[in-house]
């Protein structure tokens, strides 16, 4: 990126000074909305096409003006474009040398709009187009996670509250919690790419323009579904960026929670899955160690989405109408917040086909930790013991248990019947790990048939997507 | 609220020690969720009844079951209900006070269900109540704002960028603007709703429940969308109070931009607008003093809702599944946002139709500042000269106007054409403020018959929210 | 708390009108600030004196005043105060009753201060004494550190990096990490505390007064360090609270980490350590449950002291001086963070000593999962290989071991041998644990040694306190 | 930068399959931390220095590192250094090409430390770094701070609270007010030095080392304070990165005051100051405009140090100990809020001297407004009234004044003795702004005699530096 080689700025001239070289530097925005040059190119051909279509340009100074944007797109993707920070940002890159270009036509591709607009339109876009990526990863993800949902529901792992062994559920279930946090954020994305796709161009600079211009063409050319109501509004709404980072943060939160349990899952202590190496990498001084990076760095990440909202609230706290130059900031935080949401979804959905559960280790430990307490509680209650009495007698018998080192299912009848005699023969198959996560056979339930169902609904709204 | 008065835990079999009274104080949550007593007992009605449907209770207790319910809800109201520390919850306390009343069959009220998804199910029913009588007051904000807008829309004041004078604009522009921020926070609203009218109930611990119970049917009941597709899910998710934080802070930041440029207004700087004394208050020490109080303070509650999205965030990150005692902490952040989101709009839908534009002094600001440099501009583009080439011609006048102290409306043809040849006489009627405001006519734009068309077609949208 | 009582405000000269009704409720502080009452009495008996001193009120008024504080503050310690939300806050509250019992005099109390003074002065006197408070509580959880690791000096336990095993650590080594975090956090306290206590009183409204009055000797007077010097950032300061906020963040992230270990192993799967049932819950669903609830609870509320961070940040975003209405919210936030703090820091105190160890389940983790592979590598140094080399060793070692279930110190020297032939018979003793802890004898290091010495030092340095 | 060039890993030993080419992307850090290799280099030296002395290198091996090292160094600043993704972090890729330059001696720098307490190294060495240069530039920005109070000692402007006039005050106190905030900033920056002053290496992994290294030594010749107390800690511990971003979130906050008013007082409704235009830029629409950028600008990068806040002490909530992958994400944080806050420094400490005080526009600001109300109220006081009795007689009198549009210095002495019969003549000079300020002549007042004592014990402190 170059300083100071083209000097001509669109506003000097009421100045009487020139911009200070580190102020130069220090405000301009060039070094990261390059990345907008796609949508802004687009953005100025229906821009230009809308002039023509009134009047303000003959066909032919939009056709120079359209052939002489091209031929600089295909420069800039070639890696050709020389930035300048002199020009301060991607708008008044591109026009510049569209105006050295094909001379005067250039200067008057800018009729009837501003840079306030033109940003605002062009990050909408470019919003809009990254939304649709993240929805196609996100379901690539949420596939990866049925297919292993109903190739483990039957499979029996301990249920954990407050990370004390809880009762049985089967792994499919677990993994489906996961596929409905999942679920929520794709629905909030798309409620976020509604308010995303509206067109403020036309908006200029803050009241809209004396030309005859029609701002529900270029919406309609640009894809975007309508045009704004309020031109003070448009120039200054960063709405849209900050529910793209709350739906990122709600997003980012999931995958910690899901990486929290996959490091935990893969300690020794746990053990209860399987990471292939190619996920994981090792130590420098540990010969030993395998480290499962992935989720770890996806769980660390998160801070960043959760400041790049904070980041974007503050900005925009009690500032006045319309544009201030503090919503060049608005950039940055989007940019990185996209780049991570895409970076940790794809990671996460090229991991999950590739996890292996252990499910000895997961059986194992279901069995540990009295899991059928409430299942004993529960047959007393279909005894016709009230809920609160049952829960004492198992309460007592679990303490005997913890005494005795005797899990419920490893106790005599008779051991049992010290507790309530009510207890018979047949409680035995109530205490077995595939009898209890068999009969929570509900909507919304862990029994293996409802796993496979859930499966079955949810493949279905996932194909709805369209 | 008193301590110790009622000693039994609802989980105390296998345990060999008293909580301590500390511990007991620092978990306990019913300083707090007292709140949810209404919805508790809704809860627990429509979860009794179905237990009557699905025949775990026969109607003779279940009906036994309401009344006692009913008896203790109006109790609440009366203030006669004696909250118990040692009950940790509202859940507890009422359930214990049943079972006082009505024995045995109190303690089948719990069959089926846990305090986990109880507690999930009470807070859904709360916010969704909260954010129907939120967006009430937006709607009655909104509609303020329309009333303002629609007698203002012809009244002249400066727009600003940058807070410079930048082109004059219509007040009621101005406040539609607002509007307009307002409209997308009830869109989110509504979109908020919709994930928070899922039932959690049945659930249970985490994992279903063993008993034939009918998730539909208690959905039903509570006027819920649909039961929760996963347990586990279920009981975990909080998603709901921080959609609903993020829906609030960006409703208060939209509120402290209108609060900024309300105390701009109010200072003998900007002297825009007159409001009455009653929602403003003195200084103890300066009795000249006449202090913006209301908006002042809105613009500071900010703080505080922003403040609670991050306590959310950082609450549920990274917590394995399912419930942790953690969950605890989603309360008071969403029953403050609630709290202090419903006073705020209720002062802004007061305060709004109370305000008086002095309309002279915007008049005059718009006048300052050279606000029709732009429509300068435009009319040399009418006459051929290219946009940027314009820009220039323009700006040296208004460099000439800064150095004699002359509005460019004040400058004769001659001085004008010192700088462009192609002036002439018929540049006087688009230097008006009335004519720049005028000439903005197109969707979106301030023009007065732009604002009112705009109010219209807002008054339609807000008629059809029903 | 009562409304409409007094209706006599201290400004009410130059208004109208009277406040509405619910701005009055809106704007008042008295629902909380209430608290302050000790700090306002001790803040307006300095300021007496003071005024005594230099010849603004006679003795006898001096006098007179006092004794109506001391008789008012015994009245509110005995609950008998009747608090008015019409007098909207505690000085105001306060000063009307003294007015009402000792008349004239008591008007003469404002005399050369204003709210604006007197609430800072009032808030940092608040916050200095909390700060001793919570000082104290700290040293408490410090020294209970202290004793535990003295006593588990020598208890071998897996160390872990990405929740995988590492190396072995001993327990004492592992609390002393907790202990340098809370010593950071004492720093930082007291770095705060010399910032907190600095004496606005005297900078009146914004500008200073016209009274001769003596800013050193009400400094003084109250214990302060030294008078502020300018009145405008006297008022306008709120660094304290967020000073105090951020200091509050990083103690909570603290006990977060220290509440994520003893969650973790409370776990069956870790099972490293016992705590009584007095610091635990139980589940209304199921019976053998016994959680960690005060741990959770600690690492949920982490939350909220972030939270309020924000707020405060948030809050004093882009303020114009002096005083805004805004700084009201200051409270809040400061005040529930103390709660907080002094909550947490009181559980920890309790439960850090009642702390059992399962040393057997310690050292079984320990022997798992390679622990001693660095002391291999190192071993393989020492006899001259590259270090990088070594590691390349040892990992075909663990490579070996992982394929045939077996540990390091469980292969035969022909089996180590294989991987590199400088490996002799004098392994086996660096292979174990006890061997690996010991030889990390250097300052910082795990060996049980170190830990003793390490505990003398963090002995001297909280008894240096004082 | 470059992949897969140099594929061999540091911990290759035990894995049996490549890392996934995004994998390797995604957990690499090279992209961001390359900017440590000065201090990574340096660390290196004191590491291998220390190493000769107690024997583990040859002061020939030493002496080939640290030739490698500085040639190493030098085609990095050259530009000539080719970092590989593949090798991960800064730290492999100057180890790799040391080994692959000097051979089998490089690989023995490694020993007795590990990549975990060696970034902890490099990361505190490069803040310190950082740290002094932040002093630095604040220290320019409060010298510049106190010529311009020095200059402006007696110009007399409106003071606010509310935004509304309260009292006159001066320039030059006001100016001292941003002073005194970045004066307990410069406080907060030092206290931070202490903590980050402290050297982790020797930490190793995690549990210290098994050879006989001298921490002490490469503490001292490092310029670290110390060597840390706890090897868990000291690979875990990011509080210096938390405690810095604090620290710059307290310092853009009074940026963003100072901003604020900035921006309001280069509006056309205030116009109390010029800035020049180099610190200014245009509109590419409205010619006329000359934004205050730099303020603006500053003022919004608030946000993403807040941000950045927000995300540390997210990333380390709840993180066991000791190393975790999560802790990589602390770098980008830190070095953006070092680049932005001496950017931000930067450009005030550069405008600061160049404000020109539009000195008849602040005293006409003054005047209006009744700013010398309190005098009045003062002058009643001294003549026997009590001072709440005071505060209504100039409330009506104020009320008089805006119903009859004079200031109280424009009545008549009859019109001022409607109010109170206590005014004499003398009345009039109490009621010039001149008289106002230089009565508020007491430490922290807005005397001019005081803003120059003021200045004078200012620069005694900056000087005192060192």
């Amino acid at each position: 990126m170059s300083q100071n080689d083209q000097p001509i700025k669109p506003w000097g001239g009421r100045f009487t000074e020139a911009t200070d070289a580190f102020v130069e530097r220090f405000t301009a925005s060039i070094g990261f909305d390059y990345r907008l040059y796609h949508h802004d190119i687009n953005g100025s051909i229906a821009h230009a096409t809308m002039l023509a279509k009134v009047g303000v340009l003959t066909d032919a100074e939009r056709d120079q003006i359209i052939e002489g944007l091209e031929a600089i797109r295909a420069e800039i993707v070639a890696g050709k474009f020389n930035w300048s920070i002199s020009l301060e940002d991607v708008h008044m890159n591109i026009e510049a040398l569209l105006t050295q270009r094909i001379g005067i036509t250039g200067k008057k591709l800018h009729t009837g709009r501003s840079r306030n607009d033109q940003v605002a339109t062009d990050i909408r876009l470019y919003l809009r187009d990254e939304i649709d990526s993240i929805g196609k990863e996100l379901t690539r993800l949420q596939t990866g996670l049925l297919d292993l949902a109903e190739r483990e529901a039957a499979t029996i792992m301990p249920g954990f509250t407050h990370l004390q062994t809880a009762q049985p559920v089967t792994f499919g279930h677990h993994l489906l919690a996961w596929f409905e946090m999942l679920e929520r954020d794709y629905g909030r994305l798309q409620d976020c790419r509604k308010r995303v796709n509206q067109s403020p161009l036309g908006a200029a600079a803050l009241a809209g323009t004396t030309y005859p211009i029609d701002r529900a063409y270029t919406a309609q050319l640009l894809g975007f579904d309508a045009p704004t109501e309020n031109s003070l509004d448009s120039v200054s709404d960063r709405d849209f960026a900050i529910e793209f980072c709350a739906f990122a943060s709600l997003l980012m939160m999931h995958l910690s929670r899901a990486s929290e349990e996959l490091v935990l899952w893969t300690s020794s202590q746990f053990s209860f899955i399987h990471l292939p190496d190619r996920f994981c990498t090792g130590s420098s001084i540990m010969p030993q160690k395998k480290n499962p990076d992935v989720p770890e760095l996806v769980r660390g990440k998160t801070g960043r989405v959760y400041g790049h909202l904070t980041a974007l609230l503050t900005l925009m706290k009690s500032q006045p109408l319309a544009y201030n130059k503090d919503n060049q900031e608005d950039k940055e935080p989007v940019f990185d917040a996209i780049d991570t949401v895409k970076d940790c979804l794809r990671a996460f959905a090229d991991m999950i086909p590739a996890i292996e559960a252990r499910k000895e280790n997961m059986y194992e430990a279901a069995k540990r930790g009295f899991s059928t307490a409430t299942d004993l509680a529960d047959y007393l209650v279909r005894k016709g013991v009230p809920f609160r009495d049952a829960h004492e007698i198992v309460g007592k018998s679990v303490g005997y248990g913890v005494e005795t080192g005797k899990d419920l299912s490893e106790m005599t009848l008779e051991e049992l019947q010290q507790f309530s005699t009510v207890i018979t023969d047949d409680v035995f198959k109530v205490l077995t790990l595939e009898g209890s996560v068999a009969a929570r056979n509900h909507i919304g339930g862990t029994a293996p048939a409802q796993v496979t169902a859930a499966v079955g609904r949810a493949r279905g709204r996932v194909a709805a997507r369209g």
